[in-house]
């Protein structure tokens, strides 16, 4: 378990939370996620590549992203449609970013996000990663950011 | 549609599946991926940074999964488990890895690859990358390369 990733992902979640979409975020405790574990029905996915090479999923359940989706663009979509990806694959991006810039010794480059939708889905990291999961709670629902990153 | 980025990608599948996993595979004819279309049941994602970034996504059903998991290990999971997802993880990543020799120009990395399980999940990708399917038909049963790249 790579506990030196849990405070820059920590920090960088609080942060975007915080700043660009004024949502109070509570942290609640990490803990290394399980194989073949769900998510919420909707996952930010992005890559990192650099000294270290890894992904990053930050996951939260549709009325949360509805609710992101309307503090980002003023309205609120009916329902899950290509605004509210773009807006959950961007707020991924944003979180990959801050935590980046916490991580400058290893150089990452973010990859494109893409944004999983499903409320059975799942998204399995490959067994070598041993994936961290920083599950926060919110006002606007909870909301989790799972972190593999490999050597 | 960046169409320079079909061959690359669909002979580094066909280089795949022919080389690595002994099964021939037969192209059918790409086309610009729909918003929300949903992949089939399992779905590998890479990103890929460098001159470009870039996201590939390697979807098929269960079954193909399967049949590819023991094809590479010699035997058959009963049913999805942390074996199948690692085995179509590091699939996703040959393809990946396969296409970037051929676009060597661009000097691209591989992130980490992760595996969606779902059969109902749909994979988005951000609007502004206009993602290419390139579907395959093969005796393991239709699979299909997702590429959106942004410059």
């Amino acid at each position: 378990m790579n506990v030196e990733f849990i405070n820059p992902f920590l920090l960088a979640t609080a942060a975007v939370f915080e700043n660009m979409l004024s949502v109070e975020v509570r942290r609640q405790t990490p803990y290394v996620r399980k194989a073949l574990e769900p998510q919420y029905a909707i996952t930010g996915v992005i890559g990192l590549t650099g000294k270290a090479t890894g992904t990053v999923a930050f996951s939260l359940p549709e009325e949360a992203a509805l609710a992101i989706t309307q503090r980002l663009l003023g309205e609120r979509p009916a329902a899950i449609n290509a605004q509210v990806t773009d807006a959950i694959g961007e707020v991924t991006n944003m979180i990959a970013g801050a935590a980046k810039a916490r991580l400058a010794e290893l150089e990452l480059s973010l990859g494109l996000p893409t944004v999983v939708i499903g409320r059975d889905a799942c998204i399995a990291f490959p067994s070598r990663a041993v994936p961290i999961a920083i599950p926060f709670d919110s006002d606007l629902g909870p909301l989790v950011v799972e972190v593999g990153i490999v050597g």
